[in-house]
């Protein structure tokens, strides 16, 4: 492979003058700029990244942590950060983190490989793991006391929007599905801002926890079926995302329950798959682009040492389609 | 932040056994393999992986080169290989390529930061851009020249199952859709094998192009509104994705026509989306957790310097369900 040496060789330039060509520092004629580029070109020469990091003492890597890479809201949102990252000039190290131990891991895999920032979309981790990380970390979704930020859309304004639409439609019984039991996760602030509409208003309301295991397989079908049998009086329903709304769909069709006249549907996330089920889902849309933009934002400010906002809550909004 | 020196003082040890154990190289006892493990929790300390990186020439980092991040069919593609890469000990740097300049720039930091390997799962580039990267690169669906293996499922089968099937079912006016017009891809050679057996089988049919830009915002419901009134003696449909093929569902119901009575359609990919439609999505199976497994395996024994086969194509099969 070619060398810096090479390069100076190639161009009729020293070192010096190469090395501050390539790391744009003091004056450098465009004669010579050209030169180097030249040289750079005719020897398939590529400034060595690693070298160049253990110097700067950070690299351009954003580390991403996502619990979840095929659940359409995360790849969403990870296409977003990839995008916003790239014109910042940042590059994505990936990481599923799937069970907490592997957060950890890959928090520390991160450390190890001086990324400049992490944003964390995953929220098993205990927040006392974070303690001693002395790089930016964006939480996405989630507020942590000891995070440098988050970015969240405002959860609770969509469960109350989606409790006021089903009431304001004439549902009186009202189920709520999503959150996965003991584990806290956005799907909590939803459906808390769902049951305060439900009590103010005095709807009768239930609430259906879903297992670890059927978030990451994103198989509802057979829990939504239960509950619809076991609450038969049903008439409304609040899903915490649109993969579980579009499946509660599915599990009306399978007992002849007829959408949107004897049961109305309201999903979370509007994603494309929403505009896929037939009928098409009304859904609290998220600002899953503005989010991942704001996010990529921040962590370039903290890493240029810039005082940063704690907390970023972007507003949430319905859009009505075919459910409601 | 903690140093090796720092853990050699805290461990008891001198700095070349801690760096030994660090290094797994010679003997090692248990206790001091104990004595630095307390002395790295104490500090905190984490092994520099860029400095490491340096010395070994590469790092344990695989490029993961996407034209899509948010298709349903690449989220789950990434998903795999993070997951595959990770039991092998590698992390993924991810790159969604869109449009070839941003493909080649990857390329190049891939190779400045010292990736192991390139996975490229993206197909505008120029085949002659490759031929000076000096690490494995191994192409998903599509076969290169000058790439170190491809891996790739059994396209053109896919094509025949789907016309074989839908003639089975009485159709006469096939309709196919899905290529992107101008620009090489897998659904090319779904295309091929489809037309090969309405020739063999004598069945009329009609192939309808995409427009780049519809690939991208994943939206074809226009051009398929449009064929079918142009076309309207369709009476089967072929579309070379799940994300087709349902909007060709959205498609029909618009125009009163009925599924599957009055048109049958077959999808590509098999995933989750195949399931969410109303009705179910009868489509062609890829062998996508296969494929990633195969991927990754080979990179890995490529960086090891053992012989791989270039060429490793996996069968697909056809999964009946509503829309046939």
């Amino acid at each position: 492979m070619a060398t810096l040496k090479d390069v100076a060789r190639e161009s009729g330039l020293t070192v010096s003058t190469v090395s501050r060509i390539l790391n744009n520092r003091g004056y450098i004629s465009d004669n010579a700029r050209q030169k180097v580029a030249d040289a750079m070109e005719e020897l398939n020469y590529r400034p060595n990244e690693v070298a160049r990091s253990l110097h700067r003492k950070s690299t351009n890597m954003i580390g991403l942590i996502v619990p979840h890479i095929r659940h359409p809201y995360f790849a969403e949102m990870i296409s977003n950060l990839e995008n916003q990252a790239y014109k910042k000039g940042y590059r994505i190290l990936l990481c599923n983190s799937q069970r907490s131990e592997r957060e950890q891991e890959f928090i520390d895999m991160c450390t190890g490989n001086q990324v400049a920032g992490i944003i964390l979309c995953s929220g098993t981790l205990e927040t006392k793991k974070f303690g001693r990380v002395n790089i930016p970390v964006i939480t996405m979704e989630r507020f942590r006391d000891n995070g440098t930020a988050s970015v969240e859309c405002d959860n609770r304004q969509g469960g109350e929007l989606a409790a006021e639409k089903l009431i304001s439609c004439g549902c009186h019984n009202l189920l709520q599905v999503g959150n996965i039991a003991n584990q806290p996760m956005p799907a909590d602030t939803r459906a808390e801002g769902f049951r305060s509409v439900c009590e103010r208003e005095q709807a009768n309301f239930v609430e259906v926890s879903v297992q670890e295991a059927q978030y990451y397989n994103m198989r509802y079908s057979e829990i939504l079926e239960d509950a619809l049998q076991k609450y038969s009086q049903t008439d409304g329903i609040f899903a915490s995302s649109d993969v579980i709304a579009a499946q509660a769909l599915q599990a009306c069709r399978k007992l002849h329950i007829s959408v949107p006249d004897q049961m109305k549907i309201i999903g979370f996330d509007d994603m494309q798959i929403a505009t896929i089920t037939t009928p098409q889902l009304t859904t609290i849309h998220q600002p899953v682009k503005e989010m991942a933009e704001i996010a990529v934002s921040l962590l370039h400010d903290a890493v240029e040492g810039k005082l940063i906002p704690r907390r970023t809550v972007l507003p949430v909004h319905l859009v009505e389609r075919e459910t409601t």
